[in-house]
């Protein structure tokens, strides 16, 4: 063997560096071995979820690495929290183009091991790999739950009310903004919206009202109406939303009194990941002082009722009706 | 709401059509929920890896849509081999260019639900995204040991001897082959080594002599030598290797013969995704005897010594130098 044969390949250096600093969990073995090894908790179940993120579709090529990172574990851990199960660690498999340089790779490190710490999400594997198309980042979440306590989406019945948490739209008018649209909204209000597009918040404080009061949930990630007509369609329920009580932010409410037209981004554009859940009626006291315990804003925005299908009302009661119910990249 | 309220969005659909056939896992929840939930064997720990596989780096864009699903799910099976775990599932982040029509994914698809089937090995859940890049293939595959018996890389001690499993270079010299390389092999010959290069066979037959009888294991995906070197500096030894000693197919051994400058790319060249283990010297006849009863062919192949780096020797005992050590992307 040559002068080659004890140092590191590159990969292998680029992990060192990079994201070893990351994975501090036991299990994930100082990301030095094939694989990672984790203890499940006593008397739980696992719960499972991978998402990808790619340059050019899910974020802008010109984003800071940081925030890429933040909202590839973001966007997963959005998922964990409309379950109700608490993280325990996620993998990551990151393909880069050769734009990607030393930089790129610290910030989007650095990024990482905020969002790891903040949201004690630890590092625990992947790889890195080359590729000739956009910087992608697929990420695999694992997170657990008592025993048979995740929150399904098929589990909405009639009479239910309908939540979501936080405000609805902001992304999907951040997004609008950053493509040219104006909707002569002041620079704060602007980069509010922006910032909600970039930034998910993964809305986990509230993983345990959930599990105590919501009889079905999901995340927001592909539109709001769109979403609850997938979560009525495995209930085997219909749904009524009364557009006037779906929480808008200062700025959301700006654009939509500016152009009501921007009611139709609010209401079907992508990128919330705020929580939508049904609650029974019984309960819903209850989790409104839960939610507020936890320090997350809850808003009940309608109804479950028999049938199929999903109803957004206006304030006169009359059927708002979309050109298209929920954003599909297909 | 209009007529496409309760339709569903491409990805849905697309989804629904190749997809779900394929989670028939309860855990995997019809793919209808947004996260897979699975019960953890008892008294057992999971042992977790993810790896991405891209077209024109991993596989060749023109490559069969059915070989390119399986080679994914493969190369994270020959990790879990490798720890001496039982596959529970995997989760399928798969980023597609316009160009992925119906029949790739018929394709696609199919070649994954035979391999999910083979391996015992369910899809759990997963996203589909565009790109505007080459299709990416991302696996992150769950799986489980006994409590504390899975394999590590940092278990080698002085005396044991190396191990491998199959024959060693097939990949690396069926890609030389795609590549344009020429050793007057016959079209049987060379099959035989494209296919070891499209497809790899994880060792999963192997887990259980693995955990029985080896100190330290790891899969051979960059490359025999550097893959031997990386084992071991965590284990803190060094090994000395016999070249003459490394199994060899049929074809492999003529592409050498008829070229010795081809016995690098054999030692050094990635995509094996053989298993690479060492033994306890008074453990080896036990491990041959439960390796012939899985079915799996075993080499000693060398000894790990006190010290560092890895030495690999002709059959004269003299030094093999090598260009380099392993194959890295980057």
């Amino acid at each position: 063997m040559g002068p080659e044969s004890d140092s590191l390949s590159g990969e292998d250096r680029l992990i060192a560096r990079f994201f070893a600093p990351l994975a501090r969990a036991p299990g994930a073995l100082g990301l030095a071995d094939d694989a990672a090894l984790i203890a499940p908790p006593p008397d739980c179940e696992l719960v499972l979820k991978a998402d990808a993120i790619v340059g050019g579709v899910h974020f802008f090529v010109a984003d800071d690495a940081g925030d890429v990172a933040r909202k590839a574990l973001r966007v997963n851990l959005s998922d964990l929290a409309a379950k109700g199960a608490s993280p325990l660690g996620f993998l990551l498999s990151l393909a880069l183009p050769a734009t990607a340089d030393e930089h790129w790779l610290a910030a989007f490190a650095e990024g990482l091991r905020a969002d790891c710490a903040h949201y004690r999400c630890p590092l625990l594997g992947g790889d890195t790999v080359r590729t000739p198309g956009p910087t992608t980042v697929s990420v695999a979440v694992i997170g657990s739950v008592p025993k048979g306590r995740m929150v399904r989406r098929a589990g909405a019945r009639p009479g239910d009310l309908v939540f979501v948490t936080g405000t609805i739209g902001d992304a999907a008018l951040g997004l609008a903004l950053r493509r040219g649209a104006t909707w002569a909204l002041d620079e704060a209000l602007s980069a509010h919206l922006r910032a909600r597009y970039t930034l998910p918040q993964p809305r986990l404080a509230l993983i345990e009202a959930l599990r105590a009061y919501a009889s079905a949930a999901m995340d927001v990630s592909d539109g709001l109406i769109g979403d609850l007509a997938k979560l009525c369609r495995v209930s085997g329920v219909a749904a009524v939303v009364r557009a006037g009580r779906v929480p808008l932010s200062a700025a959301a409410a700006r654009a939509v009194a500016a152009d009501p037209a921007a009611l139709e981004i609010v209401l079907t554009g992508g990128d919330d990941y705020e929580v939508l859940c049904t609650v029974p009626p019984g309960q819903a006291d209850g989790f409104r002082a839960a939610a507020a315990a936890a320090g997350v804003a809850v808003s009940d925005i309608g109804t479950i009722e028999p049938g199929a299908n999903v109803r957004c009302l206006d304030a006169d009661g009359k059927a708002i009706l979309f050109k298209r119910a929920a954003y599909s990249h297909f």
